[in-house]
């Protein structure tokens, strides 16, 4: 018979764990037969001494056994979706998928809320008025089948095991582990029914993995489990050392991504929406090659069907689209306060953990789960490095409501400014492209 | 602030804790502040990194000072106690606390109860109708004023840190990391008001610890935290390969002290007690050396004066005496079995750790916390290594009242026999002699 207590031994001393093992541990915990307080030390044991290729895929499974698997074999096409793994100013789901649903493409999306310092796709979303992210499994395949995207958040149906989980990670301090966050991400996305995904996984200060070796390893890794669940597979690694695009916070993302729809939009983030969604093209087989997938996106963007297709999603999730044609309409904050350069010089970088951290502070993210969020609070970047700038310049402009929070927003963006006297490289934006987990 | 996730990441990583954030660990999990899953994930990264030196002295204070501490300064003499770390059929305490207390020497004793396969202390004193192991901290100091030695459990009030960690490291395997286990045995040892300490450190088959090495790093590891606190502290390492003595079991080990006490005591019991007494009457000052310690111990066995101090203990802590002048009259297990040579040859070993689980199957031990003791069951060992045995000679002796276990507990410990064609070298009985953590 097995016993939890032998579990957690024998992973304490560095071995092995059988397939029967880990799915007697994730079965016992999601169904409350396990403890929290054996599952947090396992989940310790597991994240120091490590879970080898095939105890990963088990882990990953046994997640995705916990609850249900969409089948969405009924819906024409190569289903492909995209994860990132979140930084700051990452609002490129919400460009994406209706460019790649307007290439034909079907894209299942189930996405996440902001999380720490970086944003979540669902808090975007919820700032259009109306705009429902909790739909049921029926509802999120009916509007897939019709629109041929629809972002959704977490359901009780998928992957419960990774709620509870990831709930006991989140304060036991086992969140960074590789395997861990493999079981979680790979889980929740074959359970959503797709062929073929898009991995974006940033890398730098802002990014969940601030270090490039364990960016490129936990790239490998996901990919391994798409390999061995027969997902085809392909990540890219981004640069998350800046926020990616010029707004951090719900609504002003939004903003951003009617301009970028509208053919205004950043270069950077335009050039990672681009790349991410030709691949998924290319995957979908809707294109000869990556290359093309993203001639394509390009063609789709410019020629205004990736703004119908948005607005289509939205209209098919009960979102109100008024102000997605008026956006000067939409509410202000009732604070606005401009950032200036403190000196004259180039700028080498800003921050994106500093940033993302000071726009939670301005209400637009969480320190608590039970928080509410400001849609209207966040930063609009001006200014981004290498750019040159005069002193008294300004660089941020910040937006909330909470007036007393501002001369320490105020000080903690200053303080994520980095200036340079002699014009800095400009750095790269797409560091490695992976296919294959040998690579 | 501090906080537990911080502190459980640092740990996690393997980075030293301070002195605030161990007090801050200890105090809050004692007070109900820091819950039982981030107590798990903390003790599994403890056990995995270990502590440092002067982490593991401020563990064992944080410890200590989570309760009372008892004061004996009012007691003349050096106050001396040992500890061993359990085995099967150590019996040692109950011969060597009356030889030492004969000799002057005042020994307060806290003890514990079987665990596992060894066995307990208190779960032998008890098999003694009415022997009183509850004392409270009053009454235990005027028995050990008045007695010159007083056994007793742990109570309430004697590092109640201990109890709530020590119940779970139990459920989360984190029971076996020496810097836990030090803190765990030095904070009661030394909140029991000693001047002075002899440990008794077994290793092999039947013992805690089963590799000599890490028996060894134990031993100096307390030794170590003793000298911190300014208890001189001594440890011998002792071989648990075969149990100690003949008797396994809770009334007849009491029988197998008797024995000893009226001057029939195995052989190697008897050199263990008395080099452990020895030892601890040099270090109460009432013996020139730890030879001469052993020399006054064993005329201290010889003359009777342990016999007799052995009855003053026991009538002071309400316990009949009757069966200790009478044992024969002692109530008898229903069934009684005995287990014979399977053939001829020498006996290479009697596997202590069998013998210890077969005695837990008979009825001597608990496999459960809430379960009940029988004082009747157990084993009488008649041969042991290196002795020759022919052919059905008996070698052991079972006794229980629960019928059906019979076979399975003589499977067990036809089991635990080892043969030999050839007269097998006769292992070491002590091993090695630590004085100072440095060796």
């Amino acid at each position: 018979m097995l016993s939890m207590y032998e579990i957690i031994r024998k992973k304490r001393d560095g071995l092995r764990l059988t397939e029967e093992e880990i799915r007697f541990v994730i079965k016992g915990y999601t169904k409350g037969r396990v403890p929290d307080y054996q599952m947090a030390s396992l989940l310790m044991a597991m994240f120091i001494r490590g879970l080898d290729e095939n105890e990963s895929r088990v882990y990953t499974d046994a997640m995705l056994n916990s609850g249900q698997i969409i089948d969405l074999s009924d819906i024409p096409g190569i289903k492909v979706d995209k994860h990132s793994t979140g930084g700051v100013g990452d609002k490129v789901s919400i460009i994406l998928a209706p460019i790649v649903a307007a290439a034909g493409v079907p894209v299942p999306m189930i996405s996440g809320r902001g999380l720490g310092h970086t944003g979540g796709t669902l808090d975007k979303l919820e700032s259009i008025p109306g705009f429902r992210v909790n739909l049921t499994i029926p509802e999120f395949k009916e509007r897939l089948q019709k629109v041929g995207a629809c972002l959704i958040g977490q359901t009780e149906e998928i992957v419960p095991a990774d709620k509870k989980i990831y709930a006991l990670r989140d304060v036991t301090a086992t969140i960074e582990s590789i395997p861990l966050i493999c079981g979680s991400i790979m889980s929740k996305k074959i359970a959503e029914g797709i062929d073929a995904l898009v991995l974006d996984i940033k890398t730098g200060s802002g990014a969940f993995m601030k270090e490039y070796e364990q960016s490129k390893e936990l790239a490998r890794q996901l990919i391994g489990i798409g390999e061995q669940f027969n997902k085809r597979t392909m990540a890219y690694i981004t640069n998350m050392n800046q926020p990616l695009g010029n707004a951090v916070g719900n609504w002003l993302e939004i903003k951003e991504c009617l301009d970028t729809l509208n053919g205004n939009g950043a270069e950077d983030l335009v050039e990672v929406t681009l790349t991410l969604a030709g691949t998924m093209i290319f995957l979908g087989e809707k294109a000869d090659g990556i290359e093309d997938g993203i001639d394509k996106a390009r063609e789709i963007l410019r020629s205004g069907a990736a703004m119908d297709k948005f607005l289509e999603i939205v209209v098919a999730q009960n979102g109100d689209t008024h102000f997605l044609f008026h956006p000067d309409q939409y509410p202000k904050a009732r604070y606005e306060t401009e950032v200036k350069a403190s000196t004259a010089g180039y700028l080498k970088q800003i921050d994106a953990l500093k940033v993302g951290l000071a726009a939670v502070l301005l209400g637009a993210g969480r320190t608590r789960s039970e928080d509410e969020i400001d849609p209207k609070a966040g930063i609009i970047i001006h200014k981004k490095a290498p750019q040159k700038v005069e002193k008294d310049e300004v660089i941020m402009t910040l937006y909330t409501d909470n007036k007393q929070i501002i001369p320490e927003a105020l000080k903690r963006l200053q303080d994520a400014i980095d200036y340079s006297e002699t014009q800095p490289i400009p750095e790269s934006l797409i560091f490695e492209f992976l296919d294959t987990s040998k690579a």
